[in-house]
């Protein structure tokens, strides 16, 4: 089974625009596709997405590229694209509302099963046609619906205390956009959007260019 | 002058959250820390701390640890933190309202100065103060205000263009949420946070935890 191979944790966001790439030149009727036309897609060098692919065996054919339905397909199966994820989101503020509606998110089918606010007068309310619950219940509702995906969106104070609730409910994988560092024990994913973050790396960038005199 | 060192770009996002740290400590009276107390608050580990922070010279007391206000201050001075930088969001969807109203954002000084969307029914209203301006005058407006970040918002086939307005304007760094592949010429900075595949990459654990057996 090449699933089994180790892939390098680098490469599984780029197997995702790969994925995403692929998705469109299906629709658009490709049937082959280069490493090179997979480059122009997504910015990655060929010789990076040769080496990628290499992980999930040969699909390349010879004089005619790799089949783009078979590669796409095969890369979703690692991914677990498709496949009927459940979310819960924590937090029915702004962002946590956007998250809610995010096109991408119904596009690459993950469905939002529960969602969750400490605020009474949300709680009760529905969004997107699923009830907003009461964050006292995470636990509990987590694991009657069988909840494989947390979204945190709630205040940093708040954070580590509601990613615990999820865990408790069985909840193995958490993307956490609140901007503090939470623990989460083995065995449980967790990755974090810090939005300042990105912002000031950006901003990093703009002082070095303008103390080198090209600001 | 320490800042001319080179830093390597994976240790930029950990000068962000030492930042942050820092400066909850400093809020709550706190004078001195050591590596391992940042270890605590951020994550790292106290080894990659002590790392990280001799590129900036020399901050440490002996018995004492680092000064919280000296550090904060020379991180932030590094990062560009605390400076005016303007901001322009293109795209007032979901995600670009939610972002316009984030609370770290304003919390880490960044100022959204413009603010564009191509639906006319949005165009000149006003959102948390600032007018919403026509897409078509991007580069116009950008130059005018002197906008130094870009936040792009908008659906993943408006992308490029909207990316490419920007830099007409002269902006010189990008935060590109639409997911889609964006080029921008040398000497633009661009930064992309695409949330499904930050969601694809849990999945892809979560699936191989299955396959092991621990599902």
């Amino acid at each position: 089974m090449p699933e089994k191979r180790k892939i390098p944790e680098t490469a599984i966001g780029r197997l995702s625009m790969y994925r995403r790439a692929l998705s469109r030149m299906a629709s658009s009727g490709c049937k082959y596709v280069s490493s090179a036309d997979l480059s122009a897609a997504t910015g990655f060098t060929a010789a990076q997405i040769r080496k990628d692919l290499t992980h999930f065996g040969q699909f390349g054919v010879p004089g005619m590229g790799y089949e783009v339905c078979r590669l796409e397909s095969a890369i979703s199966k690692i991914l677990g694209a498709g496949l009927p994820w459940r979310l819960a989101l924590v937090g029915v503020g702004n962002l946590g509302s956007a998250l809610l509606t995010y096109r991408p998110f119904k596009e690459e089918g993950f469905s939002i099963v529960a969602v969750f606010d400490n605020d009474l007068v949300k709680v009760g309310k529905r969004w997107e046609g699923v009830q907003i619950e009461d964050a006292s219940r995470i636990e509990e509702v987590c694991r009657e619906r069988g909840v494989d995906i947390g979204i945190v969106t709630v205040p940093a104070d708040a954070a580590q205390s509601v990613v615990s609730a999820l865990v408790d409910g069985g909840v193995r994988a958490i993307l956490n956009f609140a901007p503090r560092r939470v623990e989460v024990p083995e065995g449980v994913r967790l990755r974090n959007v810090d939005l300042a973050v990105e912002l000031e790396a950006l901003c990093f960038h703009l002082v070095r260019e303008r103390s080198a005199g090209r600001g």
